[in-house]
Formats: structure tokens, sequence, C-alpha cells
């Protein structure tokens, strides 16, 4: 059981992030803020499995801060296993998306509780809580957004391009179902309220940042935040030219038409994001990020343990410091 | 995969069936009969954990027939394991109703299907078929029926009596709730209606055999075969006086006001039942359930592995055959 709430000291950081990349940076985040950190998290790629609600970037998130992730893997949860994964199978259901035995009792608590009628807002926050999670990680909405990609096969479901496809398909067009009728939660508006900074976690661009950005009412809670002089501060995800997981590289040159760079990561974030974090081994790509009219920080970003993590978040920290009084975060 | 459905040949029959008594003689039945047997099953303890649909009896008798039942514990899948049972005890959920990870699937896969609005029978029939059983189970309706029990703490659901507190209080009475909307099943009145012979499995008389004659229509579909001659037997599960698994001894006595005995099980089957199946150890009662107007034959009812499984099943067979020619069935 968690403990207690605690009194709240020190500045209050939101990072809004997707999977695997947003979970080690909030794990990082995590170890200097504890319950200061509020995510907000994509569920763009959230789909029903067997009948059961899937919340893969949530659930990422969730099992990396409560430190039960599988880091042999890189997804799930560690020691897990798959039962009834195999049960299923045999029963003819389809089983692309493998679901350990540990997190199919994730989807079951929340698929109750769900078609009970709740929000998912405060499901997730008693599955984060029984975890012992110290930090916050918000839904970007209530409602249900599905994020579908355009390719030669047509529109696909994000999980079917990105699991049951291996990502091999070229990304035409990103839309996310369901947009239009979603809107902010009052848990994420007032994270971003009493946010003392927002980072950007080193997530896709376009599937994991993208949805958040989407939902209505999140884009002007950060422009009202930065109006306070909130600082906005985002790492990216391609180092070296490459994704350091996943498709981001390869939609940069479809969607965008540009050279899978850290400068067409920041040129996705002109406008609303103050100060861009670039690997260190792009050190000679800073000068463009600052005629895109960023503040840079130039640092290792690559996040291999916990201590790396916890090494890129303080530096980040630190940066957004000047204007939030980091020294009382860290 | 199950092979084709093969030419029906030979005499059909239909056993009434509760859980473990009833999987037990299904399967030394099937032995005999392979797809020309018809389970009809009581759904009067099924029951929602997790929001899950979980229907014990028809699952014993289904793991039973598949041959993966597991025989250590009496309950359950061969092989089992509980890692999402343990992690849904993490967030909170109770679990005195114990579902294993390879159980779980079968819940998972029958609830999607039943919230899409598909009737139970089909569903049912399509889990045995995946898991290659080769007689048939049948819901004994498609509509949900919950048996509830009074004790001194009030009225109690099925499970909670019989596996949350360990059936150990008194039932002083027993409702079968929403029997009243219940109906027969045109699949489990096709089998009564194509019947050679019909078995009451040795299961218990108040929970599970009633639920299945209460259900509107069955009874008189079991009249309507007595009328053209098909014999009915059932198999006492009082065995020397006491219940040979479960509260049927205690509820003889406690909701009949008589001794656990053969003959008072016999007691409660007059009127529909014609064959009355008593074991050796009970031999000089045989003249009281004669008295009561039964056929009667004495052997023994022990089923305690396949050999005696199929051996009782066999002389059950042999005792209904001079009706049904039982010859061209074993």
């Amino acid at each position: 059981m968690p403990d207690a709430p605690r009194p709240r000291s020190g500045a209050a950081l939101v990072v809004l992030a997707g999977g695997v990349g947003g979970a080690k940076l909030a794990h990082g985040l995590q170890a200097h803020l504890d319950d200061r950190l509020t995510v907000v998290v994509n569920t763009g790629d959230d789909l029903e499995r067997h009948g059961l609600l899937v919340c893969p970037d949530h659930d990422t998130v969730m099992y990396t801060l409560a430190g039960i992730d599988n880091r042999e893997w890189g997804w799930g949860i560690a020691g897990e296993t798959f039962a009834a994964s195999e049960m299923l199978a045999r029963y003819g259901e389809p089983t692309w998306f493998r679901l350990g035995d540990r997190d199919l009792a994730t989807h079951i608590v929340r698929t109750r509780r769900w078609r009970d009628g709740e929000r998912m807002t405060p499901i997730a926050l008693d599955l984060q809580s029984a975890l012992g999670v110290r930090a916050r990680i918000l839904p970007m909405t209530d409602a249900p957004v599905r994020t579908q990609v355009l390719t030669d096969e047509g529109w696909l479901g994000f999980q079917t391009y990105f699991v049951g496809r291996h990502q091999e398909p070229e990304v035409l067009e990103v839309r996310f179902e369901g947009i239009g009728s979603a809107t902010a939660t009052p848990e994420v508006l007032a994270a971003f309220e009493t946010a003392d900074a927002i980072v950007v976690a080193p997530s896709n661009p376009f599937v994991s940042v993208a949805p958040i950005l989407a939902v209505p009412g999140i884009r002007a809670a950060i422009d009202a935040a930065r109006g306070r002089g909130v600082p906005v501060a985002a790492i990216s995800g391609i180092v070296g030219g490459r994704a350091i997981k996943g498709p981001a590289d390869r939609m940069i040159a479809s969607l965008a038409g540009e050279a899978p760079t850290a400068v067409a990561v920041a040129r996705r974030y002109v406008g609303w994001v103050d100060l861009f974090v670039l690997d260190a081994v792009d050190a000679e790509l800073e000068a463009a990020v600052r005629d895109l009219g960023f503040a840079t920080l130039v640092t290792d970003t690559m996040m291999v343990d916990d201590a790396t993590r916890a090494r890129l978040a303080g530096a980040v920290l630190d940066a957004v410091g000047p204007t939030t009084g980091t020294t009382s975060m860290v």
C-alpha cells in the first residue's frame, strides 16, 4: 500500500510521455521529484484485446515507475509468464499482441471499472497507487482516442501497425480517431496550472507527443503556463540520425519529408517549447536548433540504467532551474 | 481443432450434471459414447468475478472431458498457475474465488462473446470444440440463473457459500434467482427429443440437479421423453450416509429434515426417474428405494480413476440398455 499523501514541497513538474522513452525519463525524474512529478501519458495507442481495455503507454510508465518493468525485454513486467495467452491461442484468439499473466490482471481490473462507468483517470491512479508508484500518471484524456496510421495497406490501428506489422509499412498520414470529442481532464488541467516546469520526453513526436497536444484544452493549458513564465523543455528522441527506439526516424522522412535529425524533431516543437535538449553526439546541430528559436542543452541523453536515467533528469531539471527554482526540486 | 462432425450412430444419451461428480460420470460415459453424449449442465452456480463471467460447473465438466482437469486438486486445470490472481490481489481485488491463469483465458473469451450479445450455448460449444471435447456440454439455459442459499447470515450467492464460506453455514432454503425468466434452449430441447436414455449424475439434488429441473421446459421435455419410453436413471451422490463431495448430506438434513441416505436422494427424484443406482455399501437400502417406486441397480459407484469412471458408466448404460439398445451404445 502507498504511504499517505505527503505535504507538497518544492517545485512540481509535468512530463509529457509516450511509452518506453517517456517511462525511462519519468523514472529518472521520479528519483529527483518523488510525488512532485506528474506524467501526462499518451492514450492514443490504447486498444481492446480479448474484450479487455489495454493502455500500453500508461502501463509501461506505471510498471517502470513501480520498478517492476522487464528491462530484459523492454516491455511488460519482470518475471512475466504467458499461460493465459497460450490458452487464449488454443481458443483461437489472435495473440499477436502478447499479454502476460500479470499484465492481464491490470487490464481485467481496469476493464471492470471502466465498464461500470468510471473515468479512466481515477482507475489509473488507483492502479498506480496499488503498485506503490510515487508520481502520478494521468491519461491525457478520459475519452477513447485511437491513433491510426495510413499505409499502403490502408488505415491501420496503431498497435496493428506497431506490434502486428512490426512498424514495417511506411506511414503516410496519422490521425487520432475520437480526438474531437475528447477533453482535457480536470486532473491534467490542474497539473499544468500548478506546474513549475514542463518537460516533453524523448518520445515519438508524431504518435506519442502529437496526440497529447491534440487533446482540446491541453495546448491552451501549456500556453497559459508559458504565459506565467513556466519553461517547457523537450528532449530529442532522435540521436545520431536514428530513433533510439521505434519508427520516429522513418516517420520524419515519410511524414515531414526531412532527414531524421534532432533538428527535425525540434521543428515539430516550434512555438510551444523553449528549451531543446540534444544528445552530445548531435552537438553540431545545436546552432540549427538555436536558429529555430530554442534555448539548447547538449548532454548525454542515452538512458541505459538507473544512473543515466537520473543523470539526464537532473541535467534537464538544472536547465529549467533558473526559472523554477531547481534547487528546491532536486 | 476438433474433427468434422461424424454421422450419428447408435443411441444417444443425455446426462444431467453439476460439477465434479457430474464431470466424472460424463467422462466415463464419453469413453463409451464419444459424441453421442450430451451433458446438460447446471448454470446456477455461475458468477461474475473481476467483471468476467465464470461458469464453474460447465468448465469443470469441459476440462474433465478434455482430459486437462487437475486431478490432484479436484478442480481447475492440470499444471495451472496463479500469476494473474496474485497481481489481482495486489490491486486489491478479492481473490477468494481463485482463478488460474489458463482458466482465466476461458472466462475472458466467454465474457467477450457474451458481452457482444451471443448466446451462452454456442459460446460454450466453441470452447469445448477448441479443447477437443467429443461430447456436447449444454448450459441448462442461456439466461442468467443464480442459485442463492438462505443461511443464518442471510441469503448468500452460491459460490460465496460454497467457496467463500467453505460450505460452513447451515442452508435453510435454496432459490434460483432468474429462473422465472429462463427458458430451455433449442439445443437442450433437441437433446431430450433425440435421447435414447437420460441419466442424472451423482450431483447435489438441491443445488445441481434441482436448478436444471426448474428451468421452464426441461421437466416437460423429460416427461415427454419418458412418455416415449425413454428410461431415466439417477445415481446417488450419497454413499454410506455421506456425500462423496460437497454439502449434499448436510442439505438433506437441513432442507428435507431427513437422515442423509441414498433413500433421501431417491425421494427427491420420485415421479420423473425410473431407475435408481445405489452404491454397494448401501445395498440394505435397496428395498426402501424400490418401495418409492424405482427400479434399482446396486453397484460400485465410486469413481476414483478412468477405469472406475468407465466401469460405472458402463453399468448404468447396461441397466438402461433393455429399453434403449445398449449393445449399440457401448
